[in-house]
């Protein structure tokens, strides 16, 4: 059956969260082209598909009476209505995936991480990415060229809400060099995976070494 | 004063153990050797020095009043009594280390490993490393040629009393590959570091953060 030698597990749930350039969709990015095993999670929407956009990669898109039936019957990890349109992380897959040992990747803000904090506490791991400072946070944002200035500063109203929410989060990491950023949420995850209340395989694996005639 | 975008964070107390042959010793060592900031904690003991050690690297060797005097104190962390002879660990010098940001490493056994978590819980990082199989280490403990066939079947017996102990551990590894077991120690030091309830210094960092005027 399992590798003997690799105890079953239970996957666990990897939060991201960090406002607007500190490095959030990058780390995510590298992370789910590198690390084999860790699903990226996919919210469904009610908000209608742009052009670049495909059902399923991106989004998987539902109508509201869809998206209102999965928060009725509390099968959303978390959910939230932004203009109009309602976004949520169906807890299905998710729960498959853990069963199975597979991780699963979440790029969400901390009121989805609260959110799925009450729900699921112990399969979940939640990271906050902080800027070094404000200045270089704002640096990143000019040099991304994709905002306009007075965007630029709503930005970075809204990361200071976002940063105010730091206690939340199982690990803090200050993203001064990128590199060192995704060794840390490596390290993270190799060790999280680690964690003995996620080893459901090995009382199993133990009683089996303890049974072996071996003197 | 301290490197902004580094916090200051309390240290922790890295617990190894595993059964004679699983490896605990070459992994100790070589993250001892390797990794900075990290001391490795010296216990102090009754018995006499054997020409090979140095006092306060090996042991801090003490006579058995002053031994006593520390048990009395509650200043062991964790202490017992072997052929006669007191070991233990005083608490002083690590709390020091904790204070200052730096991680102790400890290479005890389950016995200690309880004591301790019973007086430090939140900063202790307990790991347990397992063996494969009986067989491989049985076949470890005969290829490192140090002991008689007898004295392999007592360590073989007390091998399976600590690994019935797995349960009391953060951590739980399979060492099928030294090198591969040491990445995961390693991993598993660098997301611990990362642990927000670790960062004191965390608070005063988003203040700073917090408080820049940059829009």
């Amino acid at each position: 059956m399992a590798d003997l030698a690799r105890p079953a597990r239970r996957g666990l749930m990897l939060i991201l969260s960090s406002p607007s350039g500190a490095g959030k969709s990058t780390l995510t990015r590298t992370l789910s082209q590198k690390e084999t095993n860790l699903d990226l999670s996919i919210s469904v929407t009610t908000r209608g598909k742009r052009p670049s956009e495909i059902d399923g990669v991106h989004y998987r898109f539902i109508d509201r009476d869809a998206f209102d039936l999965l928060r009725q019957r509390d099968e959303l990890l978390e959910w939230a209505e932004v203009h109009g349109n309602g976004y949520g992380t169906p807890r299905k897959p998710v729960e498959e995936a853990l069963k199975a040992g597979r991780d699963v990747l979440f790029d969400i803000d901390y009121q989805g991480t609260q959110q799925i904090l009450e729900k699921a506490r112990e399969d979940v791991v939640a990271i906050f990415i902080l800027p070094p400072s404000m200045a270089e946070l704002r640096s990143r944002l000019v040099r991304r060229a994709e905002d306009a200035p007075e965007v630029i500063a709503r930005r970075l109203d809204n990361a200071r809400d976002e940063i105010a929410r730091w206690s939340v989060y199982d690990y803090v990491i200050v993203n001064d060099d990128l590199g060192a950023a995704y060794e840390s949420v490596r390290a993270i995850l190799v060790a999280e995976r680690l964690k003995r209340s996620r080893a459901v395989g090995m009382a199993d694996f133990v009683e089996t070494l303890l049974a072996e005639k071996v003197s």
